[in-house]
């Protein structure tokens, strides 16, 4: 045993995918001085995503003054990847929740600078963007980053605008043809981690739009306004995304990305480990470690676990997955290439109180692992 | 990997040790149907303690009818293993706490069928008792097991009596000129697991007699008996015992044994390890799966799991500790030879909830053992 691939999700609420891989990788060195790691802490599109690409594989990170939330001037951030040629960027780097503060207004709030973003990095040469989506403000079906690539939203009085949340019911025509060059030469792929479809009472507004400060009148506000914009699309773009898996992600941000820019929908955990060239990284590989904050019924549906082991299969090389809990049932996770899942916990304490030592689990529980590991495979 | 040894104590308070090396060996089975497994249950020497040594090596249960803790007539039973050889006897059996219900009145309880299981066994042709001690209703100084046996304890009056707690103050001289005498010639091995000093406040009375049934007077009481008797005990018997360790297990079981019939005491894990012959049975064992209850420090002052690795030590043979819970600072149960210790927490629970799905958590727990096992050495 001496080249291990690290690469787990975050446990949500502990650790960072960052935080893991760090302390996976100082525990096989103790045991393993001479071990050769591969680290690839998993982004999920959310805040982190662009550090974590950045760790996982060489690159540099490009700063650009974009439009923020509220359409005020803020200076923002994306990766660029594979010799320049894939920009990796995070929505939440402009339109994220933790930029407003508590002035959460779902209704006003724009995803306008995620296409500034997106736009820089194609004028900058990228022709490949990775745009991850979650931890976002906004409401908006992606209309405000649409619109800053050219997309034009019109009343019916023939005037444009850039619809924010609350006015995407007052989109009377929505014209393409004036889309930014660049972006048809580019590919454009939306990670995205949830499920949602667009509206209704498994929507973006009904899930998500609390959160980011809506109330209960607000959110039946927000959906009608997303069913109206998305009747629109189905006239003038021909495209149906109501029910597509994912479209109700980040405000609507992933129907968006589908409906005015022609991206692909992928799943975080796809979309990493294609932009990583995953199966190449295995050569050599004698041992993946992988990892989540909670292996259940939902992670056969494709979370990270799986994603890494679907890809490991029939490789022949043991895929161990650390995670928080276990649930019963998850037999499938075998039989989808998972050689091992060990829980990090170590006591039975409820959550509250575990949480507060779950580095040192994590790092009790990874010794374990590399201690039988060496005194099986010396 | 093809040969298996299981040698787990039990978890109090959820599984038996012949139910943990039940799932364990169903689980490897399950993965390697030709496994060769060694199955040893723990005993603690408390309830169960001849039925664990009969399950892990061939012997049959003896039947006898002896005193019960209020010197009601009752039948209790013993183990012969070894040929014939040695007889395995557990205390609780005819003094057990379950025996007295809510009669409890540890002033008043008497050992002395355990006195006559022993004279039974030696009678039967045994050379060699082992005596687990434990689970005991009693507070007598194993006065009343030493008195079936032959030891006379006379008042100042001269007129002999069977001391029990409340009366050992009694006590003005020992007599053992007429001890039996085939317990001469036989090897008495008193099995132990506590600690704890004959009196005092870390002693047999303060620290167990309240769940005898003592309240806190009684407990003074029955304290200042054991310092009565052991005193005289010091005088005719010339045996010092009060701060031995593990002459207050039992109601001062264990420090009886040794002044009364010159017992040896050792602990438990020991004691079995010895009886089953453990360094030849270890001979082709690819692997050894041993666990407790919950692995802390105490644990590395010799209970189960350390007492197994000690003797695994130096031999190459992996040894694979599944536990309840692990405390912080184990890292010394590393140098005693342990390769790695798992907990069976699935979850971040609290211990009455994780309680309920124990066997489903263990089960869980030793499958990814044994399939990582699998996946590393085919």
């Amino acid at each position: 045993m001496k080249k291990f691939l690290l690469i787990p999700d975050s446990y949500k609420g502990t650790m960072s995918s960052q935080e893991i891989c760090r302390i996976m990788s100082e525990v096989i060195h103790q045991y393993i001085p001479e071990a050769e790691i591969i680290s690839i802490p998993v982004a999920d599109g959310g805040e982190g995503s662009v550090d974590s690409f950045l760790e996982a594989m060489p690159g540099e990170k490009v700063y650009a003054q974009v439009k923020g939330p509220y359409m005020e001037d803020m200076y923002s951030f994306y990766g660029v990847i594979n010799n320049g040629k894939t920009a990796v960027i995070e929505m939440a780097a402009c339109a994220g929740l933790p930029l407003v503060g508590e002035d959460k207004q779902p209704d006003k709030t724009t995803t306008y600078g995620v296409g500034e973003l997106i736009a820089h990095a194609l004028k900058r040469g990228c022709s490949e963007i990775i745009l991850g989506i979650g931890g976002s403000a906004t409401n908006d079906l992606g209309a405000g980053c649409a619109a800053a690539l050219g997309i034009r939203f019109l009343r019916k009085d023939g005037t444009s605008f850039i619809p924010v949340g609350g006015t995407l019911g007052e989109v009377f025509r929505i014209d393409a043809s004036r889309i930014n060059p660049l972006l048809k030469k580019a590919k454009l792929l939306t990670m995205y981690d949830i499920d949602n479809p667009l509206y209704g009472e498994d929507g973006a507004a009904f899930v998500y739009a609390p959160q980011k400060g809506a109330d209960a009148q607000m959110v039946r506000f927000l959906d009608q306004q997303l069913r109206l914009c998305s009747e629109i699309i189905k006239r003038d773009l021909k495209k149906d995304i109501a029910q597509v898996p994912g479209a109700g992600a980040a405000g609507g941000m992933g129907g968006g990305m589908i409906a005015f820019l022609d991206s692909e929908l992928k799943r975080g955990i796809d979309t990493v480990l294609d932009a990583v060239g995953f199966e190449k990284l295995l050569d050599g590989v004698d041992c993946v470690l992988t990892g989540e904050g909670k292996m259940d019924s939902q992670s056969l549906r494709g979370k990270v676990v799986i994603g890494v082991a679907r890809r490991c299969k029939g490789k022949g090389i043991p895929v161990i997955a650390v995670v928080g809990d276990i649930d019963h049932g998850i037999e499938q996770a075998y039989l989808e290439g998972v050689s091992a899942v060990f829980s990090t916990n170590q006591k039975a304490v409820p959550f509250n109180e575990a949480k507060k030592s779950c580095k040192a689990d994590l790092k009790s529980t990874v010794t374990n692992i590399v201690r039988l590991i060496t005194t099986l495979v010396p």
